[in-house]
Protein backbone atom coordinates (compact mmCIF):
# COMPACT_ATOMS: atom_id res chain seq x y z
CA UNK A 1 0.00 0.00 0.00
CA UNK A 2 1.08 3.35 -1.00
CA UNK A 3 2.02 6.24 1.97
CA UNK A 4 -1.04 8.12 2.20
CA UNK A 5 0.49 11.42 2.91
CA UNK A 6 -1.37 14.95 4.54
CA UNK A 7 0.01 18.07 6.01
CA UNK A 8 -2.26 18.93 8.93
CA UNK A 9 -2.42 23.02 10.11
CA UNK A 10 -1.02 23.06 13.78
CA UNK A 11 -1.68 25.67 16.04
CA UNK A 12 -1.10 24.45 19.66
CA UNK A 13 -4.47 24.42 20.11
CA UNK A 14 -7.05 21.50 21.17
CA UNK A 15 -9.01 21.80 18.19
CA UNK A 16 -5.89 20.58 15.75
CA UNK A 17 -4.43 18.37 18.22
CA UNK A 18 -7.36 16.64 17.74
CA UNK A 19 -7.25 17.15 13.92
CA UNK A 20 -4.11 15.53 13.70
CA UNK A 21 -4.84 12.40 16.07
CA UNK A 22 -7.71 11.82 13.63
CA UNK A 23 -6.05 11.77 10.80
CA UNK A 24 -3.03 9.60 12.29
CA UNK A 25 -6.47 7.13 12.85
CA UNK A 26 -7.38 7.80 9.44
CA UNK A 27 -3.87 6.31 8.53
CA UNK A 28 -1.87 9.09 7.15
CA UNK A 29 1.65 10.14 7.34
CA UNK A 30 1.31 13.50 8.95
CA UNK A 31 3.50 16.44 8.10
CA UNK A 32 2.98 19.23 9.95
CA UNK A 33 2.58 23.08 9.60
CA UNK A 34 2.61 25.73 12.27
CA UNK A 35 3.53 29.21 11.54
CA UNK A 36 5.26 31.95 13.53
CA UNK A 37 3.56 34.93 12.37
CA UNK A 38 3.93 37.85 14.89
CA UNK A 39 1.06 36.21 17.26
CA UNK A 40 0.67 37.63 20.68
CA UNK A 41 1.72 34.62 22.53
CA UNK A 42 4.59 32.20 21.45
CA UNK A 43 4.27 29.52 23.89
CA UNK A 44 1.73 27.79 21.05
CA UNK A 45 4.19 27.73 18.55
CA UNK A 46 6.27 25.47 21.13
CA UNK A 47 2.75 23.53 22.06
CA UNK A 48 2.63 23.02 18.66
CA UNK A 49 6.10 21.57 17.97
CA UNK A 50 5.01 19.29 21.30
CA UNK A 51 2.07 18.01 20.19
CA UNK A 52 3.50 17.02 16.60
CA UNK A 53 6.24 14.89 18.23
CA UNK A 54 4.53 13.31 20.62
CA UNK A 55 1.88 12.13 18.47
CA UNK A 56 4.50 11.12 16.09
CA UNK A 57 3.98 13.71 13.00
CA UNK A 58 6.79 12.69 10.10
CA UNK A 59 7.98 16.52 10.33
CA UNK A 60 6.58 19.34 11.83
CA UNK A 61 7.58 22.36 9.59
CA UNK A 62 7.13 25.79 11.01
CA UNK A 63 7.04 28.89 8.86
CA UNK A 64 7.72 32.42 9.72
CA UNK A 65 5.59 35.19 8.19
CA UNK A 66 4.82 38.38 9.46
CA UNK A 67 1.49 39.38 9.68
CA UNK A 68 1.84 42.11 12.13
CA UNK A 69 3.26 44.32 10.11
CA UNK A 70 -0.40 43.94 8.41
CA UNK A 71 -1.94 44.09 11.26
CA UNK A 72 -5.72 44.81 11.88
CA UNK A 73 -6.14 42.14 14.84
CA UNK A 74 -6.05 41.94 18.01
CA UNK A 75 -4.17 38.94 18.03
CA UNK A 76 -0.82 40.44 15.77
CA UNK A 77 -0.93 44.51 16.96
CA UNK A 78 -0.34 44.84 20.44
CA UNK A 79 -1.84 48.04 20.33
CA UNK A 80 -5.25 46.72 20.25
CA UNK A 81 -6.83 45.08 23.59
CA UNK A 82 -7.98 41.24 23.56
CA UNK A 83 -11.50 41.87 24.62
CA UNK A 84 -13.44 39.73 27.38
CA UNK A 85 -15.70 37.12 26.48
CA UNK A 86 -19.30 38.50 25.94
CA UNK A 87 -22.03 35.92 25.73
CA UNK A 88 -24.14 38.86 24.07
CA UNK A 89 -20.73 39.86 21.61
CA UNK A 90 -22.23 40.12 17.85
CA UNK A 91 -20.42 40.43 14.48
CA UNK A 92 -16.65 39.60 13.85
CA UNK A 93 -14.31 39.91 16.67
CA UNK A 94 -11.66 42.03 16.85
CA UNK A 95 -9.48 39.10 17.33
CA UNK A 96 -10.32 37.97 13.73
CA UNK A 97 -6.34 38.34 11.38
CA UNK A 98 -7.58 39.08 8.13
CA UNK A 99 -7.31 36.22 5.54
CA UNK A 100 -5.33 33.97 8.43
CA UNK A 101 -7.05 30.90 6.77
CA UNK A 102 -6.24 31.45 3.29
CA UNK A 103 -2.42 32.61 3.94
CA UNK A 104 -2.34 29.09 6.13
CA UNK A 105 -4.33 26.92 3.52
CA UNK A 106 -2.22 28.24 0.84
CA UNK A 107 1.16 27.54 2.07
CA UNK A 108 -0.18 24.61 3.50
CA UNK A 109 -1.37 23.91 0.05
CA UNK A 110 2.73 24.35 -1.65
CA UNK A 111 4.21 21.87 0.92
CA UNK A 112 1.37 19.32 0.08
CA UNK A 113 2.34 19.90 -3.73
CA UNK A 114 6.17 19.15 -3.03
CA UNK A 115 5.07 16.13 -0.67
CA UNK A 116 3.00 14.92 -2.97
CA UNK A 117 0.16 14.85 -0.14
CA UNK A 118 -3.51 14.91 -1.47
CA UNK A 119 -5.16 16.24 1.99
CA UNK A 120 -4.77 18.85 3.64
CA UNK A 121 -6.11 18.95 7.63
CA UNK A 122 -7.82 22.07 9.02
CA UNK A 123 -9.21 22.25 12.66
CA UNK A 124 -11.59 24.74 11.60
CA UNK A 125 -15.53 24.36 13.50
CA UNK A 126 -18.76 26.41 12.27
CA UNK A 127 -20.84 25.33 15.62
CA UNK A 128 -18.61 26.78 18.88
CA UNK A 129 -16.56 28.85 17.27
CA UNK A 130 -15.57 32.80 17.21
CA UNK A 131 -17.19 34.10 14.32
CA UNK A 132 -14.45 34.22 11.39
CA UNK A 133 -15.63 34.47 8.06
CA UNK A 134 -12.63 31.74 6.90
CA UNK A 135 -14.03 29.13 9.26
CA UNK A 136 -17.70 28.37 7.75
CA UNK A 137 -17.85 25.54 5.22
CA UNK A 138 -19.07 27.80 2.01
CA UNK A 139 -15.19 29.46 2.63
CA UNK A 140 -13.67 25.88 2.51
CA UNK A 141 -15.40 24.87 -0.14
CA UNK A 142 -14.25 27.53 -2.41
CA UNK A 143 -10.80 27.13 -1.27
CA UNK A 144 -10.82 23.58 -2.10
CA UNK A 145 -11.93 24.27 -5.34
CA UNK A 146 -9.62 27.37 -6.05
CA UNK A 147 -6.50 24.72 -4.37
CA UNK A 148 -7.52 22.33 -7.60
CA UNK A 149 -6.89 24.94 -10.23
CA UNK A 150 -3.72 26.55 -8.86
CA UNK A 151 -1.36 23.67 -8.68
CA UNK A 152 0.24 20.70 -10.85
CA UNK A 153 -2.01 18.31 -9.52
CA UNK A 154 -5.00 20.04 -10.48
CA UNK A 155 -4.00 20.92 -13.87
CA UNK A 156 -2.90 16.94 -14.32
CA UNK A 157 -6.31 15.93 -12.83
CA UNK A 158 -5.83 15.25 -9.89
CA UNK A 159 -8.37 15.71 -6.52
CA UNK A 160 -6.73 17.72 -3.53
CA UNK A 161 -9.42 17.52 -0.06
CA UNK A 162 -9.43 20.31 2.28
CA UNK A 163 -10.40 17.99 5.13
CA UNK A 164 -12.46 19.78 8.29
CA UNK A 165 -13.43 16.76 10.49
CA UNK A 166 -14.43 19.22 13.31
CA UNK A 167 -16.90 21.57 10.91
CA UNK A 168 -20.33 20.35 12.42
CA UNK A 169 -18.80 18.85 16.26
CA UNK A 170 -19.20 21.17 19.33
CA UNK A 171 -16.74 21.71 21.63
CA UNK A 172 -17.84 19.03 23.89
CA UNK A 173 -17.85 16.99 21.19
CA UNK A 174 -14.22 17.81 19.88
CA UNK A 175 -12.69 17.28 23.49
CA UNK A 176 -14.53 14.17 24.04
CA UNK A 177 -13.26 12.91 20.39
CA UNK A 178 -9.67 14.01 21.14
CA UNK A 179 -9.75 12.11 24.59
CA UNK A 180 -10.80 8.85 23.19
CA UNK A 181 -7.90 8.87 20.56
CA UNK A 182 -5.54 9.76 23.46
CA UNK A 183 -4.86 13.22 22.81
CA UNK A 184 -2.81 14.99 26.01
CA UNK A 185 -4.68 18.39 26.66
CA UNK A 186 -2.16 19.17 28.68
CA UNK A 187 0.18 20.08 25.42
CA UNK A 188 -2.28 22.25 23.91
CA UNK A 189 -2.37 26.39 24.41
CA UNK A 190 -6.13 27.52 23.25
CA UNK A 191 -5.37 31.50 25.08
CA UNK A 192 -5.64 34.29 22.70
CA UNK A 193 -2.55 36.03 25.04
CA UNK A 194 -1.17 32.53 26.80
CA UNK A 195 2.11 34.07 28.79
CA UNK A 196 5.49 32.52 28.37
CA UNK A 197 4.74 29.27 30.48
CA UNK A 198 1.30 28.90 28.89
CA UNK A 199 -0.90 29.89 31.20
CA UNK A 200 -3.83 31.08 30.40
CA UNK A 201 -5.88 34.43 30.99
CA UNK A 202 -9.03 32.51 31.70
CA UNK A 203 -10.90 35.60 30.16
CA UNK A 204 -11.25 35.68 26.43
CA UNK A 205 -13.18 34.23 23.73
CA UNK A 206 -11.01 31.21 23.17
CA UNK A 207 -10.35 30.35 26.68
CA UNK A 208 -14.29 30.06 27.48
CA UNK A 209 -15.06 28.57 24.35
CA UNK A 210 -12.53 25.56 25.62
CA UNK A 211 -13.77 25.61 29.80
CA UNK A 212 -17.12 24.93 27.99
CA UNK A 213 -16.17 22.07 25.66
CA UNK A 214 -14.42 20.65 28.34
CA UNK A 215 -17.29 21.11 30.48
CA UNK A 216 -19.92 19.84 27.78
CA UNK A 217 -17.65 16.79 27.53
CA UNK A 218 -17.70 16.08 31.48
CA UNK A 219 -13.79 15.67 31.60
CA UNK A 220 -11.29 17.82 33.54
CA UNK A 221 -9.49 20.50 31.63
CA UNK A 222 -5.79 20.80 32.21
CA UNK A 223 -5.57 24.12 31.45
CA UNK A 224 -2.92 26.09 33.85
CA UNK A 225 -4.37 29.24 34.24
CA UNK A 226 -2.41 32.60 35.19
CA UNK A 227 -2.64 33.89 38.84
CA UNK A 228 -4.71 36.83 38.29
CA UNK B 1 -14.98 61.14 -4.22
CA UNK B 2 -13.75 59.03 -1.66
CA UNK B 3 -10.07 57.41 -1.88
CA UNK B 4 -10.26 54.30 -4.47
CA UNK B 5 -7.32 52.33 -2.71
CA UNK B 6 -5.99 49.12 -4.53
CA UNK B 7 -2.54 46.59 -3.48
CA UNK B 8 -0.65 46.08 -6.09
CA UNK B 9 1.59 42.79 -6.23
CA UNK B 10 4.49 43.78 -7.70
CA UNK B 11 7.52 41.61 -7.98
CA UNK B 12 9.83 43.74 -9.61
CA UNK B 13 9.72 42.52 -13.03
CA UNK B 14 8.24 44.20 -16.29
CA UNK B 15 4.40 43.09 -16.25
CA UNK B 16 3.73 43.96 -12.48
CA UNK B 17 5.59 47.31 -13.35
CA UNK B 18 2.88 47.64 -15.67
CA UNK B 19 0.41 46.68 -14.00
CA UNK B 20 1.23 49.21 -11.46
CA UNK B 21 0.93 52.34 -14.19
CA UNK B 22 -2.01 51.12 -15.52
CA UNK B 23 -3.72 51.07 -11.71
CA UNK B 24 -2.17 54.36 -10.90
CA UNK B 25 -3.85 55.50 -14.84
CA UNK B 26 -7.25 54.16 -13.94
CA UNK B 27 -7.26 56.88 -10.43
CA UNK B 28 -6.33 54.56 -7.44
CA UNK B 29 -4.28 55.36 -4.84
CA UNK B 30 -1.38 52.04 -4.48
CA UNK B 31 0.07 50.24 -1.97
CA UNK B 32 2.37 47.83 -3.20
CA UNK B 33 3.49 44.55 -1.99
CA UNK B 34 6.76 43.00 -2.29
CA UNK B 35 8.02 39.13 -1.34
CA UNK B 36 10.97 38.41 0.10
CA UNK B 37 10.33 34.95 0.11
CA UNK B 38 13.53 33.03 -0.59
CA UNK B 39 14.06 33.69 -3.96
CA UNK B 40 17.24 33.16 -6.02
CA UNK B 41 17.61 36.70 -6.96
CA UNK B 42 17.48 39.75 -4.40
CA UNK B 43 17.58 41.99 -7.13
CA UNK B 44 14.15 41.77 -7.89
CA UNK B 45 13.41 43.07 -4.62
CA UNK B 46 15.46 46.26 -5.03
CA UNK B 47 14.02 46.96 -8.41
CA UNK B 48 10.09 46.31 -6.38
CA UNK B 49 11.15 48.90 -4.06
CA UNK B 50 12.63 50.97 -6.85
CA UNK B 51 10.09 50.99 -9.28
CA UNK B 52 6.99 52.00 -5.85
CA UNK B 53 8.66 55.26 -4.83
CA UNK B 54 9.32 56.14 -8.40
CA UNK B 55 5.88 55.30 -9.94
CA UNK B 56 4.34 57.03 -6.84
CA UNK B 57 2.68 54.40 -4.76
CA UNK B 58 1.72 55.56 -1.59
CA UNK B 59 2.63 52.70 0.51
CA UNK B 60 5.31 49.79 -0.41
CA UNK B 61 5.61 46.91 2.06
CA UNK B 62 7.43 43.38 1.65
CA UNK B 63 6.88 40.47 3.30
CA UNK B 64 9.08 38.03 4.58
CA UNK B 65 7.98 34.44 3.99
CA UNK B 66 10.96 31.90 3.41
CA UNK B 67 9.11 29.45 1.11
CA UNK B 68 12.61 27.78 0.40
CA UNK B 69 11.80 25.83 3.48
CA UNK B 70 9.57 24.00 1.45
CA UNK B 71 11.26 24.17 -1.82
CA UNK B 72 10.38 22.16 -4.86
CA UNK B 73 10.69 24.93 -6.95
CA UNK B 74 14.24 26.29 -9.16
CA UNK B 75 13.48 29.76 -7.67
CA UNK B 76 13.94 28.44 -4.30
CA UNK B 77 15.78 25.47 -3.86
CA UNK B 78 19.68 26.05 -4.95
CA UNK B 79 20.08 22.67 -5.73
CA UNK B 80 17.98 22.70 -8.65
CA UNK B 81 19.11 24.53 -11.69
CA UNK B 82 17.56 27.14 -14.25
CA UNK B 83 16.86 25.51 -17.47
CA UNK B 84 17.36 27.62 -20.65
CA UNK B 85 14.97 28.24 -22.75
CA UNK B 86 13.66 25.97 -24.86
CA UNK B 87 11.02 26.96 -27.84
CA UNK B 88 9.64 22.87 -27.36
CA UNK B 89 9.36 22.47 -23.72
CA UNK B 90 6.57 21.22 -22.64
CA UNK B 91 4.60 21.21 -18.94
CA UNK B 92 4.65 23.00 -15.86
CA UNK B 93 8.70 24.08 -16.31
CA UNK B 94 10.96 23.45 -12.75
CA UNK B 95 10.77 27.35 -11.89
CA UNK B 96 6.98 26.61 -10.73
CA UNK B 97 7.56 27.71 -7.25
CA UNK B 98 3.84 25.44 -5.82
CA UNK B 99 0.99 28.04 -5.03
CA UNK B 100 3.19 30.94 -5.03
CA UNK B 101 0.41 32.99 -6.50
CA UNK B 102 -2.16 31.79 -3.94
CA UNK B 103 -0.18 32.52 -1.00
CA UNK B 104 0.77 36.41 -2.35
CA UNK B 105 -2.90 37.23 -3.24
CA UNK B 106 -4.43 35.72 0.40
CA UNK B 107 -1.61 38.39 1.75
CA UNK B 108 -2.62 40.61 -0.79
CA UNK B 109 -6.02 39.86 0.33
CA UNK B 110 -5.17 40.66 4.42
CA UNK B 111 -4.01 43.69 3.40
CA UNK B 112 -6.84 44.93 1.23
CA UNK B 113 -8.61 44.28 4.16
CA UNK B 114 -7.16 46.24 6.28
CA UNK B 115 -6.58 49.11 4.25
CA UNK B 116 -9.97 49.20 3.18
CA UNK B 117 -8.90 48.20 -0.16
CA UNK B 118 -11.84 46.48 -3.03
CA UNK B 119 -9.52 45.76 -5.59
CA UNK B 120 -5.97 43.50 -5.80
CA UNK B 121 -4.13 44.28 -8.93
CA UNK B 122 -1.71 41.33 -10.20
CA UNK B 123 0.28 40.65 -13.62
CA UNK B 124 -0.77 36.79 -14.61
CA UNK B 125 -0.84 36.37 -18.47
CA UNK B 126 -1.75 33.61 -20.09
CA UNK B 127 -0.64 34.36 -23.33
CA UNK B 128 3.64 34.81 -23.68
CA UNK B 129 3.65 32.91 -20.33
CA UNK B 130 5.85 30.23 -18.59
CA UNK B 131 2.68 27.87 -18.00
CA UNK B 132 2.40 28.02 -14.39
CA UNK B 133 -1.03 26.85 -13.40
CA UNK B 134 -1.88 29.73 -11.38
CA UNK B 135 -1.43 32.20 -14.05
CA UNK B 136 -5.03 30.92 -15.96
CA UNK B 137 -8.39 32.97 -16.07
CA UNK B 138 -10.02 29.94 -13.89
CA UNK B 139 -7.69 29.94 -11.39
CA UNK B 140 -8.11 33.69 -10.83
CA UNK B 141 -11.78 33.85 -10.52
CA UNK B 142 -11.93 30.83 -8.38
CA UNK B 143 -9.34 33.02 -6.47
CA UNK B 144 -11.65 35.93 -6.66
CA UNK B 145 -14.74 33.60 -5.58
CA UNK B 146 -12.85 32.03 -2.74
CA UNK B 147 -11.38 35.59 -1.24
CA UNK B 148 -15.22 37.07 -1.43
CA UNK B 149 -15.91 34.49 1.34
CA UNK B 150 -12.58 34.97 3.42
CA UNK B 151 -13.27 38.43 4.40
CA UNK B 152 -15.37 40.61 6.48
CA UNK B 153 -16.15 42.47 3.00
CA UNK B 154 -17.69 39.58 1.71
CA UNK B 155 -19.52 38.40 4.67
CA UNK B 156 -20.99 41.80 4.81
CA UNK B 157 -21.88 41.98 0.94
CA UNK B 158 -18.60 44.17 -0.12
CA UNK B 159 -17.31 42.94 -3.64
CA UNK B 160 -13.30 42.06 -3.40
CA UNK B 161 -12.02 42.04 -6.76
CA UNK B 162 -9.06 40.34 -8.28
CA UNK B 163 -7.56 42.36 -11.06
CA UNK B 164 -5.56 41.23 -13.96
CA UNK B 165 -5.53 43.73 -17.00
CA UNK B 166 -2.61 41.43 -18.30
CA UNK B 167 -4.17 38.62 -18.69
CA UNK B 168 -4.99 38.73 -22.26
CA UNK B 169 -1.91 40.40 -23.61
CA UNK B 170 0.83 39.57 -25.70
CA UNK B 171 4.10 40.14 -24.23
CA UNK B 172 5.18 43.22 -26.88
CA UNK B 173 1.27 44.61 -26.13
CA UNK B 174 2.48 44.66 -22.46
CA UNK B 175 5.68 46.44 -23.26
CA UNK B 176 4.05 49.00 -25.54
CA UNK B 177 1.56 49.87 -22.82
CA UNK B 178 3.92 50.29 -19.79
CA UNK B 179 5.97 52.17 -22.52
CA UNK B 180 2.95 54.42 -23.42
CA UNK B 181 2.22 54.91 -19.47
CA UNK B 182 6.06 56.25 -18.94
CA UNK B 183 6.98 53.03 -17.35
CA UNK B 184 10.70 53.47 -16.95
CA UNK B 185 11.39 49.77 -17.99
CA UNK B 186 15.38 50.16 -17.16
CA UNK B 187 14.37 50.08 -13.21
CA UNK B 188 12.91 46.52 -14.10
CA UNK B 189 14.52 43.27 -13.25
CA UNK B 190 12.91 40.29 -15.31
CA UNK B 191 15.82 37.20 -15.19
CA UNK B 192 15.29 34.28 -12.73
CA UNK B 193 18.22 34.42 -11.80
CA UNK B 194 19.57 38.05 -12.25
CA UNK B 195 22.71 39.08 -10.46
CA UNK B 196 23.00 41.57 -7.54
CA UNK B 197 23.52 44.20 -10.13
CA UNK B 198 20.46 43.26 -11.19
CA UNK B 199 21.84 41.59 -14.75
CA UNK B 200 20.02 39.54 -16.19
CA UNK B 201 21.55 35.97 -17.59
CA UNK B 202 20.07 36.32 -21.23
CA UNK B 203 19.15 32.57 -21.23
CA UNK B 204 16.19 31.46 -18.88
CA UNK B 205 12.46 31.45 -19.93
CA UNK B 206 11.63 35.05 -18.15
CA UNK B 207 14.72 36.84 -19.86
CA UNK B 208 13.64 35.02 -23.63
CA UNK B 209 10.07 36.41 -23.51
CA UNK B 210 11.35 39.67 -21.92
CA UNK B 211 13.71 39.96 -24.88
CA UNK B 212 10.66 38.83 -27.74
CA UNK B 213 8.38 41.38 -25.79
CA UNK B 214 10.51 44.41 -27.03
CA UNK B 215 10.93 43.36 -30.23
CA UNK B 216 7.48 42.50 -30.58
CA UNK B 217 6.75 45.88 -29.62
CA UNK B 218 9.52 47.51 -31.79
CA UNK B 219 10.82 49.44 -28.59
CA UNK B 220 14.79 49.13 -26.79
CA UNK B 221 15.31 46.84 -24.07
CA UNK B 222 17.10 48.81 -21.60
CA UNK B 223 17.87 44.96 -20.04
CA UNK B 224 21.55 44.58 -19.10
CA UNK B 225 23.16 41.60 -19.45
CA UNK B 226 25.77 39.40 -17.46
CA UNK B 227 29.04 39.57 -19.55
CA UNK B 228 29.57 35.95 -20.15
Amino acid sequence: MQDKKAVILVSGGLDSATVLAMAIAEGYSCYTLGFDYGQRTHSELIAAEDISRQMGAVEHKVIKLDLSSIGGSALTDNTIEVPEHHDDAEGIPVTYVPARNSVFLSIGLGWAEVLGANDIFIGVNAVDYSGYPDCRPDYIAAFEKMANMATKVGVEGGSLKIRTPLMHLTKGEIVQKGSKLGVDYSLTVSCYQANEQGEACGKCDSCFLRKEGFEQAGLTDPTRYINH
